[in-house]
């Protein structure tokens, strides 16, 4: 460098240096190769504790991340769509009155959604209309004069208060509402009432929706693997549906359920279920490795209490059961009037939860190379022993640093190294 | 090595030799460890500039990666279901016909879905039947012959044109529909038509769906790590339900909201999204950091208007407010007739979005192994710094680098580098 | 050290020595900076393998991971809601009873949700009342006596049982069901009860169902990033919409969709599909890169058949078609009566597929760190070539290795590594 100091170099001559310069410079780089340059330290105990370290740090990349997590896997979740059919006919006899519930009755909604409700139990209150009537006597909300029926509240009403008192009769407010107004108790009594309820009603539709059956069509689809698959897997035939029924066991992957084995596995009671109601989640879990052939890609069926089971804690009964308002609207004599049904059911809900793995060179290459990273804290940690926890550190410490003594000495610091170079 | 080639050793020596020299291997294998030799320059402006950047990068992975980002943990979202129930009583009294309107009737669908509707308007055209009639009169599709009636595409129409031109009475094409045909107005007149519903109807069923509540209940499964959560978390139980109403300040995790404070939250006027509908979503978030206490596990509601803010921009109002239509059919004098309800309201869609994070081994190793690769990118920083841009960095080229000789010059080789290290 | 043995310091000079070690060690460590020492191989074959192989690693890193996979993006999923609404009126001429079939009638349910149902075919069974009656004859379930009528399950029957035996009229069992029952043939019938009904119903309903056509509007979140976008995008106005209809090539934004494109894009016949039913999956594939301008954010539909395609294998055929059974209840001369209609339509789920990514410095660092560690793989692995392949390995490793000859041989380590030292 100096060199070219002492006289300006032509336009040639800089190019055809510049050039070689360069042409030196690739070869150099392209035929040369850096190693570091390593003290091999004959130490047992050292020795021993970091080869030890190593092989943990080893027997963790390959042992845990690689071969028990699958850290060479990518994962994706699928898209997928649920299509389920109830089939069983239920028969009530109250009071003398038969009736027949088939799956056009006791489903909601009819579509076969991955979300429905199977109605085990009822209130019918028929032939209702708009009109004024009274409110359902209850001890609780008595009135002795109009002044008691104005400052109620009407959010759980019943209908929109006229703001008189019904003192000759029931001596309960007077509501506009669809009348009769349904009697089912209100919230403080719901036990009570709910108890009166079940003798009347209790041993009507609940015990044949126990043998109703559940079949359930699931299509997911991986998308970043291009993998569909459905429930119906590889050896469900025509044939096989037609006759299985779903057992844990026996039949795990059959697509028919009988809803009081779902009960049943899922930890209620049939009977406390079916009078209060209550919801249960199925869950389809979808854990495909797809490295492996597609066909070992099979549904797991899960099922879980989700409310309404009478066993819980005080906390969680803060709501019981469950149950929803459902009217049958019709025409008699030019008047519109309606049936109205407080339904008691059993609410499903279908879960799938899914994840597919498959190698992929990312998450594999990320996992080895974060693995060299921890062999070289396995180093470090070697490194802090010999340097400062054995007798003989001071040995190590001139063996593994070379020191330059070069601070603002710059005149000396050339001839300073250099000797300390020829030293070593 | 050169000493087996001079005379061939028996088998039984040669096996013996093996055995001792892979006993030797594992034995220096065992007993030895090697670390890099390192150079330690004494050079402030390097040593400053690198030790800043170590200490980035060691701020960066423990402050940033660790303590903020928390990169010690796994994370899983949830499986989980809703459940809803709507309570209130709405009144009308369109031109002298009161009205009541429970929840079997203005919510849809009636079983308790975490998405529904909550209608607040409604136009109502009551006893149509399968008949021939006139479209309702407007303005724009005014025919003067038959001929005029056949062209028309039925897309957007409402019922099936038999190709006459009502020429003596509404100057309109006959359709095959259900009669009387429902008069919303057509589309490119809806905001006329709307206008002129609205000093109709307007003060009717809207004015008491603000006070009407909505109860929502969503338990939630982390199945990675075995927690279920419900949104009736600890210390809401039976009693305070019964009296609580949601408030973002006072009772963040009460489960009931009122309509009105709904469509306020998310940034709606209830008198313009009544009349013309909209859609809102609440937003249940679990944000849960496992490694607390599990009972810190709780929800946070957010509320978000979707669709039919009026005052969102021309783009977004290409579609105005929601609506849908619903037929009550019944039998009059033998004969199918229905009414129809153009019902308007507000959509509500539960959404759950779930997080739960806890420690986990394998993102802690990974956070920790790419660090140390990073701190290895800080010595290569500084490296470059040291050996191209220091006026002293042939004597640090020096310092790092032993050069071996050896190209292509295989017998000089030995001897040649064999000099270099001795100059060294 | 084996000074400060000789004599016992002051309190004041070990305070002060103390302080002084400290200083001096903190500046030590700030002033001075360690590189590995390495060796320069010049060697041109193992220079070449060990660039290559760098340059393989620093290709795949920089050209793989960053600008094909984008690794310095992280990503998130949206939290979305989908509304929907369909138009067209429907025309069916059964045996001279013209029918119209709109909105409120052919979409279950109606009110827009992301999942429903078009009816495109139906069996129809008016006036059924609950009654004693026979079941559809039939040939497989024929009874002699009332002894045939007993053993039989009800799974999949009709209604209930009375144990009677009609011998005298059908040969089949009566039940106690709504009367009459609905004949649609028994399953293993279905087929050629399947066609029969089609040369009665097929030229109904559907023929005009292809021209229906669905309106779609999703607007999703990405809560990382703050981002909500609707698939009404920048562009799709008022205008736009009222007059596009989708194509995948000229309109791929209308969100506008006929119903019998939709069935053509997914691979259905729509005759076929619309006589028996089926399920068409409607995905909306949000691949947002947000270091991009969000109008970039676009959705792009896809159509796939999930259930009911004819052509499909043996296995996948296990349940053909989608039907599901709706009633419409009313009152006839006091009596409650229903018109069961057996549905079969087109189910559609609207599922949306959604991932935003965005630069993020966790990712990228993450990349970075792991990338290095990768660099150290090729390292260890030319240093294999290097010390175990080449001829000259034992030069290499003597320039690569300084040994440390410490084994248990306390006194005379110093001295021999000492000589070991000078010999280098």
């Amino acid at each position: 460098m100096y060199t070219s100091g002492v006289e300006r170099p032509s336009s040639y001559q800089r190019r055809s240096k510049m050039k070689s310069f360069i042409t030196n410079t690739l070869s150099d780089f392209f035929f040369e190769y850096e190693t570091p340059r390593q003290v091999l330290v004959r130490n047992k105990r050292v020795g021993v504790v970091c080869r030890l370290i190593q092989l943990g740090v080893l027997a963790y990349i390959i042992g845990w991340v690689f071969i028990y997590e699958k850290g060479y896997q990518s994962s994706d979740t699928a898209v997928g769509s649920v299509l389920t059919k109830m089939k069983g006919v239920g028969y009530t006899n109250v009071t003398g009155e038969e009736r027949i519930w088939d799956v056009a009755d006791f489903v909601f909604p009819v579509q076969g959604d991955s979300s429905f409700v199977v109605m085990t139990n009822y209130i019918m209150t028929q032939g209702q209309k708009i009109d004024k009537c009274s409110e359902p006597p209850n001890s609780k909300n008595r009135c002795s004069s109009d002044a008691d029926c104005e400052g109620r509240s009407e959010r759980t009403g019943d209908g929109h208060m006229t703001g008189k008192c019904l003192v000759n009769t029931t001596k309960m407010c007077e509501v506009l509402a669809w009348c009769p107004v349904e009697d089912d108790g209100n919230i403080p009594e719901y036990v009570r009432s709910l108890k009166m309820m079940l003798t009347l009603y209790s041993p009507a539709l609940l015990m044949s929706a126990e043998n109703f059956t559940l079949f359930i069509k699931n299509t997911i689809n991986f998308p970043a693997y291009g993998v569909t698959r459905c429930n119906l897997v590889e050896g469900i035939d025509n044939q096989y549906i037609r006759s299985c029924l779903y057992d844990p066991k026996t039949s795990p992957l059959c697509p028919i359920f009988r809803l009081g084995d779902l009960v049943q596995l899922s930890g209620f009671n049939f009977a406390a279920i079916a009078k209060v109601g209550g919801a249960i989640g199925i869950i389809i879990d979808w854990t495909c490795n797809l490295d492996h052939d597609q066909s070992d890609c099979k549904p797991i069926y899960s099922f879980h209490g989700l409310y309404g089971n009478p066993d819980e804690t005080d906390t969680a009964r803060a709501s019981v059961g469950y149950n929803f308002r459902y009217a049958k609207h019709y025409m008699e004599d030019k008047q519109e009037k309606r049936t109205l049904l407080k339904v008691f059911g059993i609410r499903f809900d279908i879960i799938v939860r899914s994840v597919a793995t498959k190698f992929d060179i990312i998450p594999t290459l990320t996992a080895i190379g974060s693995g060299v990273g921890i062999f070289g804290v396995a180093t470090v940690v070697c490194d802090l022993i010999l340097l400062y926890l054995l007798p003989k550190r001071e040995f190590y410490n001139n063996m593994k640093f070379k020191v330059t003594e070069t601070m603002e000495k710059e005149p000396l610091d050339e001839f300073k190294s250099e000797k300390e170079v020829s030293k070593e």
